[in-house]
């Protein structure tokens, strides 16, 4: 897991060398058949990656976007009205059978249907239209990391080709991946020493980052065992807040942008709570270097929970390439 | 909070008698302007409500659906293309600024805009095209629960008017769920006393039953200030299911249709790990009545979930009414 965590900034710019053909090639073609409404679909990792992915269609685009539930496919076979619609699946493996079935119908019901994998000889990724290969290279640890942000950077990729954008925040981020890593690394052991003995944690984020919460979450759960719920924002405080204690950790993914700013009054509150508040983000205790700009700061503010993740494993002697109970590939239908 | 819990069989009624006249009016409206996306926004309870309603309306109709993200209106200011799509915001007061202005941002794209709430003058009622009153009379405590089966009932006669059936299957609900809430009022005590010291707990469910764990986890986390997370069935599979110990308390809701079934898997996997697996649904330790048909079962099968909160909190002296640092309506942006 440290190992392909440390791949990433060379699996970033892979991509931006060797991917943006292809994403040009197909965001043109979709641009052509101008959908009006973006359904994603995904499961664990890749679903984060897809939220992440949401909400860029609806900023930049300004299209709806839905996240699918895949299982009204595959439980209730229920036939869909796709026209005008873009389905995207997002998988690691691209194996998932609930996925590809769930695409079939897509594009049956008249959908015009993308598969953004990281293997492109993949029942997912030849059921699909179009492909798009996140060319992170074999990852073997369970828990997704290079993955995770190939994706993110593959997905922006081509919302900005859709939008006939520049490209150009995207150029930057190997180099601010690998300042990252490095920034954080001594950092995320201390965070990780803190933590030894929590019995829980909450993750929070607002807008872009609010996918990083998630993910961070679910690396916390599948590498350290440690239970962490992620809310965002807005949703912490329509509830969960009754259920912090005085001490509760909270991650709180603080960038520098819009997003950042609107979780500012949770963190006022969280600290008025005298809750354990841990920042992620440019200055805080899980630091990024500052200067990402918001559309593309979830390929980078997920790092320092990456490393958290494998530290906080280490630090409860567990392995994180072993995760009890769990397989790479997930065959739920 | 037991007080309103113990109203709801009298405010479905009330929904069956005097609401659904309303309800078909706004239907037939609709079905006039066609639309072909359906887009729901909600938070908190309500968004579990919305989630019920996304599998119905893809379900029953065949129509792509999806979640909101609010933020991306309320924080990042995004223009919406909204031509054919039906934009429903539920809300128990109506009167979340997030709401209102995604609502209105949505409605000047071109959606045509419902507002599902419990509070016919409030500016989410009147900020939208149409509005149905899901006529639950006042709610006191900040745990919202017969506004919740009044939201679920009101979006499922809704979709089923959409679809143009009979309503057949909400006739029964009232006199179901007051058997259930027979049925359900010792357990709940019971396996309340079981989870006295549990540290955290999982809830999970798969199809329409989905729903009905995650609103189970934010009444055991408002109420109870018991940590809950909550998982698909599938979900659940990827990566989560590292976390479970020996003896975790899981909260399976186990229906009599497809869902349950779908479940069934999970559940045995839980059961091989020693998971302390609690049913929700017919014969389970939660129990329900039997004979309720899957569409609509979201509405009884979160009772005996209710009862235990509430008796949960009450096991640990703490007063359901008046949950720390909640207000009965969350003002986020």
């Amino acid at each position: 897991m440290r190992a392909e965590i440390a791949e990433q900034p060379a699996v970033l710019d892979r991509i931006l060398t060797e991917g943006l053909e292809e994403v040009r090639r197909v965001a043109e073609r979709i641009r052509h058949a101008a959908p009006r409404f973006v359904v994603l679909a995904a499961r664990g990792t890749s679903d984060h990656a897809a939220l992440y992915a949401k909400y860029l269609i609806e900023v930049l685009l300004g299209l709806p976007a839905g996240l699918a539930s895949p299982s009204t496919t595959t439980v209730y076979g229920a036939p869909g009205r796709f026209a005008d619609v873009l389905y995207v699946a997002v998988s690691q493996s691209g194996e998932s059978p609930d996925l590809v079935e769930s695409l079939r119908a897509a594009r049956e019901g008249g959908a015009l249907t993308l598969a953004v994998t990281n293997a492109a000889s993949s029942p997912l990724a030849e059921g699909a239209a179009f492909h798009l290969d996140v060319l992170a290279g074999q990852e073997r640890s369970v828990a997704a990391t290079k993955t995770y942000t190939a994706q993110l950077l593959t997905l922006y990729l081509l919302v900005d080709a859709l939008r006939g954008g520049d490209r150009a925040l995207g150029a930057d981020l190997p180099g601010l991946a690998a300042r990252t890593l490095e920034l954080a690394a001594h950092p995320a052991v201390e965070v990780a020493e803190h933590l030894h003995h929590a019995a829980w944690i909450v993750c929070t984020g607002r807008g872009y980052s609010y996918a990083t919460a998630r993910e961070a979450a679910l690396k916390l759960v599948e590498t350290a065992y440690l239970p962490a719920h992620a809310y965002s924002g807005a949703d912490l405080m329509h509830g969960p807040l009754a259920m912090l204690d005085s001490g509760t950790p909270v991650v709180a993914v603080v960038g520098e942008g819009a997003g950042g700013q609107a979780l500012d009054p949770v963190v006022e509150r969280l600290r008025s709570m005298e809750a354990d508040v841990l920042i992620a983000g440019p200055g805080g205790a899980l630091p990024t270097v500052t200067g990402v700009p918001e559309e593309v700061a979830p390929v980078i503010e997920i790092m320092p929970l990456q490393l958290l993740a494998a530290e906080l494993a280490a630090v409860r002697a567990i392995d994180p390439d072993q995760p009890r109970g769990l397989a790479k590939v997930t065959l739920t239908r």
